[in-house]
């Protein structure tokens, strides 16, 4: 056999360190484990539940009425004349497909998406922050995940022939540990404090800049609030030191804020970096540089798979803008049906409007039940012996330490697993709940953690939090 | 005022090397003059005609309602139950919710795609080859871009110090010089021959590769067939020429193969790379590595704005294809929507189905529509004086060659312009034509073109082509 061109010797090696635990083995796994079902295969149980991954409506989740409408009447637009859609469905798909080319959603938009929708989402976010928006520094995008890489491309060179680092939160969401590996950034951790429901301490900034400043050059700072796996919620005195630290150190602010409609515990309240920075005056009003991002995958829609969100642009230099711009414009557009969810999140159904009742209905039944989720999920996994786990202040996650005998560790170790992945194993062969392992998102050595989702409705969920208890107590029995 | 994070002179210096054409700075022009004309501006013209980008439905391409229906009812299943859309477009989007999480297509689905779509695509092969394609190496992508993107990531590593260096025509389609640029690797730049309809010249590919190989390790050869922007449709026996040649060098084949469906030209047939080399047989069918992309934003389709596409992996190792999906997971999937596009496209309506004949004679429309303006536009170019246009067999362009005047090229180096880039700026202030400069393709050194699309409506065509003869003469007069 001739050799091959591409092989694992002369692959980029960059996608070989490349991880990203939420899709990693473990859930291949289970989607194996869901075929043997299929066939028919005996289990200890009926079905895999997907805990690994913010995938509402795969959970069960209901989309929300207002938005399948629109996007009905965007794709075929017959409905606008000939259905029973009520009067402000109507009339938004009639706005969105007059701002599209040739008034088809089948057109491409401008790179940084469609014009009424950028105003619409710069109009929530004066909105939200009580402060002006500029629609030009609204970039659309393919879900969050796409602007937040676009934006860590920018620093992908060395500077003084030192790589440039970017600091990221552990536990991470494991997009930026890919996206630093895939690009040749360095990862310059950071720890979230447990102990203090996962709060951000600058002292630990402090430090852990000064220790990267030997190796490369820091140069972005990332912030995760409400913060994915550890659904802590910042306080605004917290936000205030961060915006402050990153000023300080000349860092680009990716403020990951695609959690911002999901906060549950009471006192509890999302503050954007933008609004923070803004009425902290100067120099931080018209100096720091933000990016904030947002989802239209998570709050209470949950349309993960339509690939919709946007970053705002915050004092960035402009000509830096204009060829960040550039750079997106090679990719043609975001999807024009993603735009229009994205639309529809930013400009809710007004009061008074025919939408308006059934939108808020849902909504607050979906914000209702995640809140119920997060208090029995952090309610009974503190009930279990060696578990720990801290309030879900936000999110849509549950990141909880558990202690691990002995054996169990060196029976991990003899598999060549770590301790927690040869744990999450484990409750998927015998239980079905697929969960992702702490050292998916990065942990303190030595502690041991996993994130599950809160979205199993709530049936489901206790009855996953049930095996879950049975499974850890035979497990703990099993190794002690 | 405090230095900036992020400046022009710290960013990563590929993001300012990369230039995308199509949409680059006199499309940026044109979206400005058309801003201006809504205000009352008074032009020599009424609209601004966008015939810079394969975008169909922008210039009135009515979509396939077949597409749009199972659109809609995925997106609102109450039209599966409550609408009178055909039975098959009900049926499909039943089979596509029920492989959805959930049932929703607001769920992520596998990062390459929803299986059962990915099926489709495999049989959609296997039916236009007659060989058999396996569904585990179909990939959805959003778009073919991302796909390409993807592939081409796996290469940019330096081999033996060398970077690496990717083959691709001149002229060729700026997402690849663009993709280059952003990743470090080095363009090898192939001349296709216009004297003989854009052909491709082995001995030319031989040339380029050896001279290539002084400054880096040559990895990859990409071929768009049909042509962009030159429309060409290779023939049979090159096709198995370039195949030779690639596996000869240990090269992996990027096809790019978006066009497969715009073929016109009587004598013209779109044959795919895989066909053929799967015809060749050993070592060929079995050895070449290949990679084959594919797109809803073209054909008789024209689904730009719902980004959907695939590509088929062939031949790859094993592992290095785990690898690529391994990097592909972090992006989480393609949009659902763009998916049930590709599904439709991959799928088409049986004959004796319910939709059948609308989209035969919708399909059917469309293709006929273009290849009737493939002729004018070509006929009419070569009718003017100073022009020359090879016959636009296939895909959505033309690309003319044209003569400037010497005291144009003068005027233009007073300017700080490359010639053609002064002649399009020029036709779109007097005309409102926006159409693309060779430069932006890329041409021999000396000669000038433009790429303008097939895409305005009959009408409108005739009427672009008219003001297009009467600034040409008037831009002649002035400067001869």
């Amino acid at each position: 056999m001739a050799s091959k061109a591409v092989t694992i010797e002369n692959l980029n090696p960059n996608i070989i360190k490349l991880e990203y635990a939420v899709r990693g083995p473990l859930v291949i796994r289970a989607g194996e484990i869901e075929k043997e079902l299929e066939k028919g295969a005996k289990k200890p149980f009926k079905t895999v539940i997907k805990a690994n991954i913010g995938d509402a409506h795969a959970m069960g989740q209901t989309p929300i009425t207002f938005i399948r409408q629109v996007i009905a009447c965007v794709t075929y637009p017959d409905l606008i004349k000939n259905s029973n859609f009520p009067a402000d469905v109507k009339q938004r798909a009639k706005d969105i497909l007059k701002a599209c080319g040739g008034g088809s959603v089948g057109s491409y938009s401008m790179s940084q998406g469609i014009e009424l929708v950028r105003r619409h989402v710069a109009e929530y976010i004066e909105k939200r922050d009580g402060h002006p928006a500029r629609w030009q520094d609204i970039c659309l995008s393919t879900g969050a995940s796409t602007a937040i890489k676009n934006v860590l491309q920018m620093l992908c060179n060395k500077i003084d022939g030192k790589p440039s680092g970017v600091m990221i939160p552990i536990p991470q969401y494991p997009l930026y540990s890919a996206s630093l590996a895939e690009y040749g950034l360095e990862q310059v951790r950071y720890y979230l404090d447990e102990e203090r429901d996962w709060g951000l301490d600058v002292a630990e900034l402090t430090r852990a800049l000064k220790q990267a400043d030997k190796t490369c050059k820091v140069r972005a700072l990332v912030v995760i609030n409400p913060g994915n796996p550890t659904g802590q919620v910042l306080t605004r005195a917290n936000i205030e030191a961060i915006v402050k630290f990153a000023h300080e150190n000349g860092l680009l602010l990716l403020a990951d804020e695609v959690y911002q409609k999901n906060v549950y515990a009471p006192g509890s309240e999302f503050f954007s970096f933008k609004k923070v920075m803004r009425e902290m005056g100067e120099p931080y009003s018209s100096e720091l540089e933000l990016a904030s991002f947002m989802s239209v995958s998570k709050g209470y829609v949950g349309e993960s798979g339509l690939r919709g969100g946007w970053m705002e642009l915050v004092n960035l230099q402009p000509e830096v803008q204009a060829q960040l711009y550039k750079c997106i414009s090679a990719m043609l557009c975001p999807t024009t049906l993603g735009q229009t969810a994205v639309d529809c999140v930013a400009k809710e159904p007004a009061q008074g409007e025919e939408s308006y009742e059934v939108w808020s209905r849902e909504k607050a039944a979906v914000l209702a039940s995640l809140a119920e989720r997060a208090t029995m999920i952090a309610e009974t996994f503190n009930s279990m012996q060696g578990f720990k786990c801290n309030v879900v202040q936000g999110a849509m996650y549950a990141f909880p330490r558990i202690e691990l005998p002995e054996k169990a560790i060196a029976a991990a170790k003899a598999e060549g697993k770590a301790p927690d992945v040869f744990y999450a194993f484990r409750l998927l062969e015998e239980t079905g709940i697929c969960i992702v392992p702490g050292s998916g998102f990065g942990q303190r050595p030595g502690t041991y953690h996993f994130r599950t989702t809160i979205l199993p409705q709530p049936a489901l969920l206790r009855h996953m939090l049930d095996s879950f208890k049975t499974f850890h107590q035979n497990f703990t029995k099993q190794y002690s």
